[in-house]
């Protein structure tokens, strides 16, 4: 456990009061008492104190900032090293001069997702717990937020160590049978490999269950607002920005020019697509056709396609609604304040009536009927469990579906009378892929490539 | 100082490891107890320690965070009362979720600045020294933030304290002279006034001489790059961002549409306008003439003139160097790889040599001249001081212009020997406009416009 210590700005980049910078590994108390000017010296400090001071340039002690330091020794803290933090003004210069000088003193940039890293190589956290870490800072809603919460305390690798431990106790009663045949009749042993198989894939099987949900509930229902001029499209958004309190957010990695905006209906995270489209042009007038709303429609989970009830069906709309007709999507009948001249019987044709909405936007009616109506598509039939353990995690959904066919495969021989340590073999690799899961038998090139996915910081 | 007690998010929105929600008042430790489980009650905690817990919401018990709660006990706080931070996971929910809680069960949430706010009326800081942790967050280049850093040590309260300290003693002495006549000739009062007037009015002036660098550092030269379609602009723009560490954000209060960049010239900040226009056409094309380039044109401080030296001008351009002659404008002469067809003469016909700069933008040729030139006109002749006390806030310019001018008529009126008594009033007021800038004798109304610039959390 000699690491080299690294540091890096632990807060977002922007204005505000606090930046920090986590410094952590075995020389961090040094390296930040090399820049750092206080009362006492931190490798004086207790551990889990906090110390006013100043940064400055040890060269030429021109002060760089006022700050508080704050010493946690090894191994209560989050790498389980030895970690300082330097809490000092927020803005973009302070915390850049204190890393810049900090990085000039002995010490590493921290690459991305390091932090977290070492909480998982020091044995703190286990795997699907460092990676609930990184959607518990990206969660988009407070379901979102939960499932990950309930990861990061370790409730999937729970269900996960359960399962290994029965695949664990499987093996070892085929080895029995493997090293002393006569100890049991093979017949006996299928019969029990079959039960514990089927068992374990069913366990499997409901974890897979959530991953639907849980994919959402990460990333979002990606819905398109679609529909001609005046509808009441951007109506629309803004009913559901200010009833669901949005979060509105550019997300890293894109350019800023795509702003995506994030709605909660009822803790379900829509992620509204083109939204900066339809709030600009106060209506997609000139975009009806164009690529841009292609795209949108080409990628959407969901589409609220919004008709003036008041109008008749124009031959535009109806192709849409042929077009949509096969879509996961709600059908909003706006304008209910004015007398009605849709031609609704058009819409029940294609659309089941619950997938029919009337509102009157402007009297802010029916607002609950739509999120019931998308609440309905997002749950679609299932009651919603309680239980907040949710597969969410793309590498887990891959791995889990790995495992089971592994035992689907053993379960197939054990029918066919395979010989038994050839049953054991699909057992072993049920058993590992759930193992790398929680970050058992991973190799380091997949470490480096989930946490290469964290903020820099973490 | 019985204060009721705020919360606020003290990091900036976004993706990031941490985010810190900030506890000050009477009541900081007991609500933060409130919701923070951990090994011992906050209550209980020595002052400037840090505790591992939880945040849960005491009635359903359900775990909102994993955090660090750290206490810091009044006097010995950012803000001279009770103070918890709490440590968080970065992102969205999770902090706003822990701010929530806090304001669910008796905590306020805190106005922008108003922990700042406390810290200068419990007496830790001035206001100048206040207004300067606004300069230090927002400032754009080091040099800015090396003038923001002086300040909130108190280098301008100093002066100001300084020059004030004088004036209360020329009072006192124009005092006994009112009291005790007999005790003086008058001319030999009349010229001490004078004298110290004088001094004190010679001071002001040096420090308002800072203060249009003062303002530039603080707020960027507003630069303009100008020129027909392939002369190199954005060549040049991102040249500039290259070389010189380009700090892109956007600034709050503004729609996210107006993305401006600041790139630092030798410590000097430049706020590139319109730059998201240059990158995304990569040229103006359509824009030349266009009202969004007449605005920039309008509003800039600082005009790059681009060329293409392998060109002759175009008429356009003849005319936009007739425009520009009289504005702030640096020509730059681009392509030099190439062979020169512009007319250099006309060129120098209307802008001195050490304003036109020869470049190889392709192959990196008179950065080093543009950055000279820059830096000649912000700098304009004086040589740059070491003494970083700038004067960089408007209001403090506007004081310390108001002050210099009841110095002035005290000045004017003693030559023509105003009773003794009157030139007295001219000196208080120029005291009191000094004092208004350390915030003695300010109105809390200024006091709350004030502080109400600054950023939640600060």
């Amino acid at each position: 456990m000699i690491n080299d210590t690294i540091a890096a700005i632990s807060t977002p980049v922007g204005e505000g009061g606090i930046a920090v910078i986590r410094i952590s590994g075995d020389d961090a108390v040094q390296a930040a008492d090399r820049v750092f000017f206080g009362k006492i010296k931190l490798a004086e400090a207790a551990t889990h104190t906090v110390h006013y001071g100043f940064v400055k340039d040890p060269q030429t002690q021109i002060r760089v900032d006022e700050v508080l330091a704050t010493v946690m020794r090894a191994p209560r803290s989050f790498t389980m090293e030895d970690v300082v933090e330097i809490s000092c003004h927020g803005g973009f210069i302070s915390v850049k001069k204190v890393l810049d000088l900090l990085l000039e003193h002995g010490v590493r940039l921290a690459e991305p997702g390091e932090f977290t890293k070492r909480a998982f190589l020091n044995g703190r956290i286990d795997l699907s717990q460092a990676e609930a870490v990184i959607d518990l800072i990206r969660a988009k809603s407070d379901r979102a937020y939960q499932v990950a919460m309930m990861q990061s305390e370790g409730s999937l690798s729970k269900q996960i160590k359960a399962l290994r431990h029965d695949l664990v106790e499987l093996m070892a009663h085929i080895e029995v049978n493997i090293d002393y045949p006569e100890h049991d009749v093979e017949e006996m042993t299928n019969a029990y490999i079959k039960t514990k198989c089927s068992a374990a894939m069913e366990r499997i099987e409901q974890l897979l269950n959530t991953a639907r949900q849980g994919k959402i509930l990460r990333e979002g229902i990606v819905t398109a607002i679609i529909g001609k001029p005046n509808v009441g499209k951007s109506s629309l958004l803004n009913t559901l920005a200010q009833e669901n309190r949005a979060i509105v957010t550019d997300i890293p990695g894109t350019t800023r020019d795509v702003i995506e905006e994030y709605v909660n209906v009822n803790g379900i995270p829509l992620k509204l697509l083109d939204t900066a489209g339809i709030r600009e042009t106060s209506d997609l007038v000139e975009q009806i056709g164009v690529e841009k709303s292609k795209n949108a429609l080409a990628e959407a989970d969901l589409i609220l396609l919004v008709f003036n009830g008041a109008d008749s069906l124009t031959p535009d709309e109806q192709t849409m609604i042929e077009q949509l007709k096969d879509r996961q999507t709600i059908v909003i009948v706006n304008k209910l304040d004015l007398e009605q001249r849709i031609e609704k019987e058009k819409l029940q044709a294609y659309f089941p009536a619950e997938r029919i909405v009337f509102m009157s936007l402007l009297e802010q009616q029916g607002i609950t009927d739509l999120e019931k109506a998308i609440a309905s598509i997002f749950f679609s039939g299932h009651v919603e469990s309680s239980d907040l353990t949710y597969v969410s995690n793309v590498r887990h959904i891959a791995l889990l579906k790995k495992s089971k066919q592994s035992l689907e495969e053993a379960y197939l021989a054990t029918e066919q009378f395979v010989p038994i340590d050839m049953v054991q073999i699909d057992i072993r690799n049920a058993w590992e892929h759930l193992g790398e899961i929680i970050g058992d038998s991973v190799g380091d090139s997949l470490i480096d490539q989930i946490f290469s996915q964290f903020c820099l910081g973490k």
